[in-house]
C-alpha cells in the first residue's frame, strides 16, 4: 500500500501545488516553473486563493475545488497551514505529498510537537510524506522536477538522497557543470513519514537505479536501515556519506536539524554489516559515483598502469601498493607481446612505460595487449601532455573509448588520468562522454578501482547467517531475574559466572574466601600459585583500587595478600560491601589478555567489540566492532582486522593463540546480547589467551531496565 | 663563482642553441620557438651545421663561429656529440648550459659512464649545468623559456623544480588551464652537476619567488640538502613531493632514472629537520601553492566557518577537528555582533549558520563582523548556492575579495568553498584572480590552512642548536679500536658497557660469572632478585636462544639458571664462544621497556630511532625517528609523538616515567653516532625506565670499517 504511494510520489499523473505563487523569487513559484520547464507530461494544478493564473496556468482556489483528485501534492504554504492542508488532501485521497514548508523539527520544541501531528495525519492517511523542511524531488525519466533547485538535471542512472537540502543543492550544481545525470534526486528533509530506508528500498527495485548515493546525519531505525539496505548491496552499491563524527561535528550537527548522531563506531559497523560503501568527503562520493555508473567491477587486485612518463607512474604505484590493489605481474606472454612493439628503452613491466616520445598508436596498442594478460584485472592509462601526444588526444581519448568497450565484455574497468589541463581538456570530454572516468591525478583514479574491487569481495561473498550455540539459556535467565529482583545495576564474579558457564565457556576455578585462613585453605585445594581478587559486588574496577594480585605462591602469601587487598578497598571505597577475595586458579604462562565485550548502541543495538587488554585498547584505542548477531565470519575478521593481530598471531617463533577458542568466546558474547536485552553492557576481560585455551577470567555484566 | 654562472643560467643575455632545428616537431626547433614567443630580449644563436635560417634567424654553422661568447647554451644534439659540444663551450668561455639531451645515466653502464664525464667537464670549467636529460628552464619575469615544454605560462610567485620531465609537461599544462603563474620551472634531469640543493639555495634567494615546489625521486646529497633547506624555509616555505615511497614505488623508481631510493623513514626525519613540508600528490602541491602564495600565514589555530547551510558546515567542521587547527569558540561581544545583524534562526556559533535564504549582504556584514574577533586567526566561508545567493555571487565574491585586502592586514587568511560548479563558476574565477584560495569542498581547503598553521609555528620557533655534553670520549674511542683491532664487527655487554658509561648513562650492575658458583656469590653480593643473561660475544639477540631469565630470588634458582640458559645457549649456536652468564641486578618493579637506537642512513647519516619494548616497536611499528645530531626539542618530541606515549606518561593513576632521563639518553645515543662514524648501527635495548629513572640494561653496537 505504502509502496504503491511511493510510486505515486516519483511517478505521479498529477501534481497540485498548495501554495503556488505569482511572484518570482517564492518558492511557490520555483515550483510550478521547474514543473513546467521539466516537461512534464500530466496535468499540473497550481493552488492558491489569491490568484487566477501562474506562469500561463489557471489556478485552483483550493482544494476541495480540485478537478481531479492529484497523485502528487507540493505544499509550500506557511507551516501554520501545513496540518490542515495536509488533512485536506488526505480526505480527498491524496496519497503522495511533498512538504516543502520549514519551522518544524529544526525549530525547537513547538516544531517537534507540530511535526508529530503532521507525522499522525499522514499515517491516518497512510500517505507517503516527504519532509516536511526539504527541498522536494526530482525524476528525470519521468520529467518530474517537484522541487525548488535551480536547474533540471538530465536522466541518468544515479540516484541520489540527502538529509541536508543545502548539499541537494551543491550536488546539482556540480551535476549540472559536469554533465552528470541522476535517475532520482531527493531531498529528505526532517524525515517526519519517509526515510533513507524507504529510499533504499524503493531505489533498490528502481530499474532506473544503478548507484545509489546519500548524505545522512543520522538513521531514524538502525534496524530497518541494515535490513533494507542488505536487500539491496548484493545487487548495487550503496555509497553514502554519514557526518557528524567527530565532536565538533556532533556538536554542529545537533543544533542544525536536531538530530542525534549515534556513536560512529556503532555507524562504521552498521555500514559494514549492510555491504554499504562509507564515503567521508563529497569528492570522494562523486568519484565513485562516476566509476561505479560506468565501468564494470574488476574480477580480481590486479591493477596494469600504462604511462608514458616515470614520475606519475611511480606515484601511482605508490598509491596502489597501499592499497587493497596489487600491481598486476606481467605475463611473460604478454611482456614478449609488447616488447615487439614498443621500443627497446620502454619499461615492459608495470608500470608499463611507454616513454614521452609515445604517440596515440602506441598507446592504443599496449592497451590492447594489456588487456589481453588474464593476470591484469583493471588497467589505468596515465598521461602527461608531451609533444609528442599533445595533438593526438582526442584521437587516443576516442581509440581508449573504443578499446574500453572490449574491456567492458571482458569485466576489466578501465580508467584514465589525463596530468594537466589545458591540452587534454577536449579529450577528457571525449572520455567522460563514453564513460570512461577522467581523472587529473592518479590518487582517485586507483582510490575508485579499490572500492570497486572490495565492492566486488562484498558482491560475491555469499550472505552468511549468525552463528547460535546450544546453551542453557533458563540458567542465565535465572541468574539475571534473581539481580534485577536484588535491584542489581551490576552481575560480577560468581553470578556472573554461571552465566558464562552456561553460555558453554571455560572460566577458571575460582572460590570465594571470607578470611584469610580460607583463602589460604582454598588456595591449597586449588593449587599454587593462585591469585586473588577483591569481592565486592560494588567494587567494578578491581585494579583501581589495588584489589587483585597475581601469582602468589606459599600460604604466607596468600595470606599477607588477602589482608593487604580487603584493606586497600576498603579504605579506597569506604562505602563498599566487602564479601572477601576470590581465590582463583592463576593463568598458565604465556597467556595473552584480550578483552571481548559490547554495549547497546541506542540505534543499532549491540556493538560487539574485540581488543588486547591494557594498554592496547585504552591507550592505542586498538579494538574492532561488529554489530550483534555476528556470523563466524564476523567472528574470524575482528580478531584479525586489529592492528595488534600479530601479537596473537605470535612472532619471534612464539606460538599463536588458539583463535577457533577466541572465535567462540566472541560469538557467544554476541548471543548473549541477543538473548537478553536487559543487559545493556558486558565486558569479559581479562579473557585469557594461549595455544591451548582461552579463559573468561573476569566479568562484569550491566543491567537497565 | 658557480652562484654567478648559475644566475646566468637563469637571466642570461645571449643564448646559444646548439642542435637547433628547422623541422617542426624536433626539440631543436622547438627551443628555438619557445626562446621567441617568450619575447626573449637578448640574442639568440641557433647552432647548427646544415641550416641557414631558423624561424628567422640566422643559423650560426659551428660554435667556433658564435659572433660573442652566450651567457648561456642549450645542448640538444644526439648523445655522442654532446661531450665535445660541451668542451667546446667550456673553452669559449660559456658557464651556463642546459643539456637537454637524453641517453646518459638514465639508459645503463655505458650513459653513466658518459655522464660521469659530462660532469668531469663541467666542473673542470666551473660550468652551471643542467640535465642532461631534462625538458629545460623557463623564467617568466626575464622572458626566458629555453625549455621544449607547450605553452608559456604566465609570470607568478611560484617556484617548481622537478626531477621528471613528465611532471614538469603536466604541471605547466594544469598551471596554463588554471591561470597559475611562475617565477622559476625548472627541469633537474639527471642532475650531473646542479641538483635540488643548488635550487633550493637560489630560488630561497630569488626576490621574485615566494613558494617553493619541488618533485624528487632522490637526493644527491642529504647533508647539503638539508643544510640548504635550513637557510631557506625559516624565510619561505619549500613543498614537496618525494615518491619512490613504497615497495613498488621504488622498484618504478630504480627502473626510471637509475636513482636510488632511500630509506623512507629517513626522507621524512630529513624534510621534519630541514622544515620542508612533504605532500603525498600533485593535488596537494597545488592546493597548498595556491595557499602560500597568496594568503597570509595564520596566527594560530583557531578557525571560524562562515556557511549557509547545515550539512556542508557539519562536515567542515568533521575535517577541522580532525585536524591540528581548532574550531575558534566565538567572543561574547562578537556573537551579540552577529545576533544584531542576523535573522533569528541563524546558528551564531561556530560554524557559524546564516542559513540557506542569507544573501550577499548577509554574508559580507557576517564575515566583517567575525574577522574582529582576536579569538579567530583563520576563515573558511562555505556556500551553497540557493535561489537566495545564486544570482548575488559574483557580487559576493567581489565583496570578499575587498574584505580579504583588511583581513590581509590582521594576517587572517580567507578562504572560500564554494560548493557547486556551474552557478559559482564566475564567482570562483573572481575570487581566484583576487588571490583568494577558492576550493569545490571544504577538505582541501582546511588542510591548506592546517598546513600553513603547522608552518607558522615551524617560522616562529626559534633555530635550536644540537645538544652536545661532556663525556669521556677517550674511553669509548678505546673501547672500539680495541675491537677493531680484534675484528669484532659488534661491541656487546661489558665493552659496550664502558661506552655506554663514558657517555655518562647509568648501567645495571653487573657482573661476569664465568661458573654457577660465581653466579651465586656475586648474586649474593649485588642482592636478590637478579637476572642472569648468557654472555657471549657471538649472541645478539639472548633471548631467542633462552639467553634471558629474571626474576631469581635464591641462590637456588640461580645456580639451576646458569646451568640451563649456557646449555640451552650453546645447543642453539654450536659455534658461539660462551663466556658464562652476566649477574645483573633486577630492574625495580614497575620500569617500561624502551628502546633506543640509531642506524646510519646512506644518503642522510645517523637516523636515531625511539620506541616502546617489544610489541610497539616490532608489530605496531611504533616509532619516532630524527636524523642526528638531535636539539633537546628533537628528544623531547620524539618520546612523545609515538602513539603508545601514554603508556609512558602513565594511565589509570600509574606514575609517569622519567621523562628527564630518557631525553639525555635519546640525546647521548645521537652524540655517539656523531661522535663515531665506525659506528653503523647502535641500540640501547631495553632501556628501563620508570618514574625515578632510566638504566640502559642492554647495548648492541655494529662498526663498519
Amino acid at each position: 500500500m505504502m509502496k504503491q504511494n511511493i510510486q505515486a510520489l516519483f511517478n505521479p499523473q498529477s501534481i497540485a501545488i498548495i501554495g503556488a505563487s505569482n511572484t518570482p523569487g517564492k518558492i511557490g513559484y520555483f515550483i510550478v516553473k521547474n514543473m513546467l520547464e521539466s516537461g512534464f507530461t500530466g496535468r499540473i494544478f497550481p493552488v492558491n486563493p489569491g490568484s487566477d493564473e501562474i506562469l500561463g496556468l489557471k489556478v485552483i482556489k483550493k482544494i476541495s475545488q480540485l478537478p481531479v483528485k492529484p497523485d502528487l501534492a507540493v505544499i509550500c504554504v506557511p507551516r501554520q497551514f501545513v496540518l490542515s492542508v495536509l488533512k485536506e488532501l488526505g480526505q480527498i485521497g491524496t496519497r503522495a505529498v511533498i512538504v516543502i514548508s520549514a519551522g518544524f523539527k529544526e525549530t525547537g520544541k513547538d516544531g517537534f510537537l507540530l511535526e508529530q501531528e503532521l507525522a499522525d495525519v499522514a499515517r491516518e492517511h497512510n500517505i507517503a510524506l516527504l519532509g516536511p523542511n526539504c527541498l522536494g524531488l526530482i525524476n528525470p525519466h519521468a520529467k518530474v522536477n517537484a522541487s525548488f533547485a535551480q536547474g533540471q538535471p538530465r536522466p541518468g542512472n544515479i540516484a541520489f538522497f540527502s538529509q541536508s537540502g543545502a548539499l541537494c543543492v551543491a550536488i546539482l550544481d556540480w551535476a549540472l557543470g559536469g554533465n552528470i545525470g541522476f535517475s532520482k534526486f531527493i531531498s529528505l528533509g526532517n524525515k517526519a513519514i519517509l526515510d533513507e530506508a524507504d529510499m533504499i528500498a524503493y531505489l533498490g527495485k528502481d530499474e532506473k537505479t544503478k548507484v545509489i548515493l546519500g548524505y545522512i546525519e543520522n538513521v531514524c531505525c538502525g534496524e530497518r536501515f541494515i535490513a533494507e539496505a542488505l536487500k539491496v548491496t548484493h545487487q548495487k552499491p550503496i555509497i553514502m556519506i554519514k557526518s557528524g563524527t567527530t565532536s565538533a561535528g556532533i556538536k554542529a550537527a545537533s543544533s542544525h536539524t536536531g538530530a542525534m548522531a549515534g556513536s560512529d563506531q556503532a555507524y562504521t559497523a552498521a555500514f559494514k554489516k549492510a555491504g554499504i560503501i562509507r564515503v567521508g568527503d563529497v569528492e570522494t562520493l562523486f568519484n565513485l559515483a562516476r566509476a561505479f555508473s560506468t565501468q564494470p567491477l574488476p574480477q580480481g587486485p590486479n591493477l596494469a598502469i600504462l604511462t608514458n612518463s616515470g614520475g606519475p607512474g611511480i606515484m601511482a604505484a605508490d598509491v596502489c601498493e597501499r592499497s587493497a590493489l596489487n600491481m598486476a605481474s606481467m605475463s611473460s606472454a604478454i611482456v614478449h607481446k609488447l616488447q615487439k612493439v614498443l621500443p627497446p628503452y620502454a619499461s615492459l613491466y608495470n608500470p608499463i612505460d611507454i616513454i614521452g616520445d609515445a604517440t596515440a598508436g602506441r598507446y592504443l596498442k599496449s592497451l590492447e595487449i594489456i588487456l589481453e594478460d588474464s593476470n591484469v584485472h583493471a588497467i589505468l592509462i596515465l598521461l602527461t601532455p608531451t609533444s609528442a601526444i599533445a595533438h593526438e588526444i582526442d584521437e587516443l581519448s576516442a581509440g581508449i573509448a573504443r578499446i574500453s568497450k572490449k574491456a567492458l565484455l571482458a569485466q576489466k574497468p578501465v580508467f584514465v588520468c589525463y596530468m594537466g589541463k589545458k591540452q587534454v581538456e577536449k579529450g577528457r570530454k571525449v572520455l567522460l562522454d563514453a564513460g570512461i572516468p577522467c581523472y587529473d591525478f592518479p590518487e582517485p583514479a586507483i582510490k575508485s578501482i579499490e572500492a570497486m574491487y572490495l565492492y566486488y569481495q562484498w558482491q560475491k561473498t555469499p550472505e552468511a547467517e549468525p552463528v547460535y550455540s546450544r546453551v542453557d539459556r533458563e540458567k542465565a535467565k535465572k541468574v539475571i531475574f534473581r539481580a534485577k529482583k536484588e535491584n542489581q545495576n551490576q552481575i560480577v564474579e560468581f553470578q556472573a559466572h554461571e552465566i558464562v558457564r552456561a553460555y558453554n565457556l571455560p572460566v577458571p576455578e575460582t572460590r570465594l574466601a571470607r578470611s584469610s585462613e580460607e583463602a589460604v585453605f582454598m588456595a591449597m585445594q586449588i593449587g599454587f600459585p593462585v591469585v586473588l581478587k577483591i569481592a565486592s559486588p560494588h567494587i567494578s574496577h578491581k585494579t583501581d583500587v589495588g584489589g587483585v594480585m597475581t601469582g602468589l605462591k606459599t600460604p604466607e602469601e596468600v595470606k599477607t595478600a588477602f589482608s593487604q587487598i580487603t584493606h586497600s578497598a576498603q579504605r579506597l571505597r569506604r562505602e563498599a560491601y566487602i564479601a572477601g577475595c576470590l581465590v582463583q586458579k592463576m593463568a598458565p604462562e604465556g597467556c595473552k589478555e584480550v578483552i571481548v565485550g559490547f554495549k547497546r548502541d541506542e540505534q543499532f543495538g549491540p556493538l560487539v567489540m574485540f581488543g588486547l587488554g591494557g594498554i592496547y585498547v585504552e591507550v592505542l584505542k586498538d579494538i574492532s566492532f561488529r554489530l550483534a548477531p555476528l556470523t563466524a565470519e564476523d567472528a574470524r575478521t575482528m580478531i584479525r582486522e586489529i592492528k595488534s593481530y600479530l601479537v596473537l598471531k605470535g612472532f619471534r617463533g612464539e606460538p599463536g593463540v588458539n583463535f577457533a577458542a577466541l572465535e567462540k568466546i566472541i560469538l557467544a558474547i554476541s548471543q548473549l546480547a541477543c538473548d537478553f536485552p536487559e543487559i545493556y553492557e558486558a565486558e569479559f576481560n581479562p579473557v585469557l589467551v594461549n595455544h591451548e585455551k582461552a579463559l573468561v577470567a573476569d566479568v562484569r555484566l550491566s543491567l537497565s531496565y
